[in-house]
């Protein structure tokens, strides 16, 4: 039987979901896994702030509980890992959010990490969070191309912003590899490559390759359960 | 007028917060600063888990926002400090966690803190917070009394398991200050510091103290807030 | 009876004093707590190198004896925070230093701090002492308006540099938080954060405030004492 | 056309090339992706010293450029990660160590990792890479079962050893997930996962499974290149 | 012209210094390099306090000046290395503190550090030092013999418990490497090394060769200096 | 007899060897120490790539082997310190590299290190070294000027690049000492230093003083060797 890699996009945009379900097809030439891509309704159309973060982990968490019967493996996509803790104590199976999986990858890419991101406002969010993996000296900086999740749709304004943010992260920051930080830039990834001259992780893509391998290798959790 | 600082429970058992008004008595000799000590009726009897800290945080900054009206400052009395972030983007009013404010005080008072938790499964998302904070490298280790919030009240039990893992944090993991992990040990403190003659922080105390100068003082936040 | 705290300024400009007395104007709502703000005779005029600040620790450390009886807590009011260690030996009232508190304050009112020091000549005995606190993963940066202590009372100058260091350390360096560090600066805190739209903290009135709260809970000092 | 891994033993023992194909069944769902486990030749009977670990270097890079055409991506399978940056400048396809890979994921199953190595003399080669990784805060200790690469075949002792260092590891160190130190311990994971009811990784199956995913995913190299 | 090292014991205990000049006869042989071990004539019979610390910087520097004219550098020869940012700004030549030297030298000669204190109130001192370093990374731990400063000529007591303490900073702290963090203790390296098997650095040696070296280089010094 | 310090430029161009012989002029004060500096035959003409990197380390420790009889110690003069610590596995002299002996020596002379390296490909082999070393605070940044390891011959470019970035690393990033980061580029250093008003390093000069102690002291080593 297939893994069946359960991907939900906190956010109630349904363009977002569709775009990470398209970032994935990098990952499907293995017939075996499959994955299933859901838009929390409850969330508000993108992730922005805290209030956001703090407000989608309960009904998130619900969403989890009605599926975790015919899922192999989680993945949260949304670049500030809404509810990673609570979810790994959800669950049995692995949860992996795309901050996380996406810093980890990039650690095996390039020395000096840089981040982009959507907006200023997110930076300190995203600094507490780097801070809590532990990962600080492998971070060059982080910087916003200023647009909101759903202004990312607006390809031509995100992508001269991206490609500029990138190259200030790369000059000036001395960042080797970068990590675009939202669900929603998954689109740009090959073409900021190829501007960049780096290597440019769509966290998403990351954390879904390492949730089959979680699915498959059967890891338990580390995490304390209530019963 | 008087500065008024809401004091938060974040946990439904009112015993709690009556412990926490007692050790607020430290205080009071400041007759200008009141302390208003409510108890959330949504949370769970004691925050144990992640889904406990998570959950009470959407309710939580609703009543902030219910009584941001009458408040000169906000303590969030839970050492998990649930909804910390959120909730200083909720009001423009001073919020103060119990364990930032509690472990930043110990900073004060000795070169390496040992921190007594109630359980084992706090220590990881304790830990996660201290390395967010970046104070890592100041403390000296994390030991557990192993009872739930409501079973604290058993003085002599609570009493007992604090002293010996308080000794265990001074000689084997080599602290020389302690924070005590959860707004329910209040009534320990003075003996505790009898005993093993270093200085215990309550961790609401130093919130407490630490948010009438916050009112006073007028602090800006740094926090972007969502109109 | 009121809680005493001697705020002790450790050089011997008695403008800077002055001035001092009048940043705590903020925390005198509190009519049982009472600043005596004390001149350092044997001070330089400014605590400009690390000449300045080694020399002034052994007679402060005779005036907090001098006055050890009458004091329920001292204020050290020197960004240098001179003598902090020894003078914890010296008395067992609690020694808040300006430094430490002004720092561990902005912990709590924003992610990343910047510090506007007054010459570039005390950022690297800054650098040694944020080290030493173990919180240089907060620090978004320092740097100096040039000018000396006693100059700091040319208004015009003093502010323009501090706005424009200000900014420098926001939009270059990532702060959202700005430690002013010198206790000379008190003045411009307000004017500063209007300007900056920041959280500006006045380091002594940060450690005024942590010395009230320790004074009333009685922390034990955790520091050997010789007898 | 399926994915190719090819997965390099650098020591000379064909039997702890053959563990590792067994270890990698665990990911033989993806039938799109091949493994192909080679023993490079040249290597010494077990890598256990830095002497070893450097003297394998030339002659495995020699070894990924003869078989670089046929390769999607390759895996170094020594928990030194013997050659992992000339490997990566070597090569233009996906390189992955497998103590890079094994620490990075665990660091999405625990908060504080333990490593199991063989012997002690690894354990500072463990740490200064640990050191360079930038992760040495989530490592809560490494302890080794003292037996050589080809003693580990010796399954009643090598299990007796290993899940008493594992135990150590949890109750003394506070370790929440292990890490297994060395290619050759992949036959004890679930038995051991099962005796100390924590997660534990074997790091060559973590490498695999991020292996496949960069080579689907067509990651750039962050590395500089010689022509 | 010889380079003359001037060696300072900040405390008045004359033995000691007398030590310290045995244990630079291993540095010798290079016989345009000449020491001159001078006893503070106002220091304590020990230093054991931050007090003690403290109380000695302003003579030691007074002392600097009066011989810095026949010096071509200085070494502080006490474990706190008392006033040595101050004595770098009193003098042009280079100056050396046992400490940081000591240290220093450890991260040449192993992996994890082992501190034999004299004190156990000397360590909170010794770990401010270490993390305004910045090497904290590299300390396994560290330990005190509990014997002052003049007690450690009983060479049968004082060897027997830096033996013992040594033994634990190795078996249960991980230490590979020793240093010995008192001036007064250079006689017992050579026995601890013998019987620990491990290289144990007595700091004032490793000073006085730094201190040749940076005579002979004429390094720059990097620090401010008031006119 | 006097020692022998055998200081090995791993890359066979003969004209830095020699420079690196006139770098060591500064050292000759001592008549019972001689450098013997030796060219590695198999080495690249300069070492500018990880390939290069690990391609000497086996030749260099056999040459290391075939010259340990009448050596006292090593010095390794390629500041990617290669083959370090396998060298310290192969003779039980003392090794110094002149990376990890230029840095420590930067420690003691100023507050924050800028490293001036020769390409920008070699900046995240050193920030992997310096991680491993544990002194990443302590770095303000590492900039390149450019130019091969065989290019530094042109004088009037080199110079001019060296000062320029120089200047960058002080003013731009607030370095206060300056390590060159190649081995040859001493006869820059008094030039350099003149012009920036700051210490700058040679690190050949800074690990030959270092292994003139480490040889007379009699270090044991801390590293396991195999028989």
């Amino acid at each position: 039987m297939a893994d069946r890699i359960i991907v939900i996009n906190p956010n109630s945009t349904a363009t977002v979901t569709a775009d990470i379900a398209t970032a994935l097809d990098g990952l499907r030439a293995d017939s075996n896994a499959e994955f299933e891509c859901l838009t929390l309704a409850e969330g508000p159309p993108g992730i922005e702030t805290q209030r956001h973060v703090d407000g989608v982990v309960v009904p998130l968490c619900r969403l989890i509980e009605s599926c975790d019967n015919r899922a192999s493996a989680f993945v949260l996509a949304c670049f500030s890992d809404p509810g990673l803790q609570m979810a790994r104590e959800t669950t049995r199976k692995p949860v992996l959010g795309i901050a996380e999986s996406g810093l980890l990858t990039a650690l095996t890419l390039g020395d000096r990490i840089g981040v982009i991101a959507i907006l200023a406002g997110s930076i300190p969010r995203h600094s507490r969070f780097i801070r809590a993996m532990g990962i600080e000296d492998r971070i060059a900086g982080e910087l916003s191309v200023e647009l909101g999740v759903t202004e990312l749709a607006d390809e031509n304004v995100t992508y001269a912003r991206m490609t500029d943010v990138g190259k200030r992260l790369t000059e000036e920051k001395g960042a080797d590899v970068l990590v675009m930080g939202c669900a929603g830039m998954a689109r740009y990834r090959a073409r900021l490559e190829d501007a960049l001259g780096l290597p440019v992780i769509d966290p998403t893509q990351a954390a879904a390759g390492m949730a089959i391998t979680a699915s498959r290798l059967g890891y338990r959790t580390g995490i304390q359960r209530m019963n």
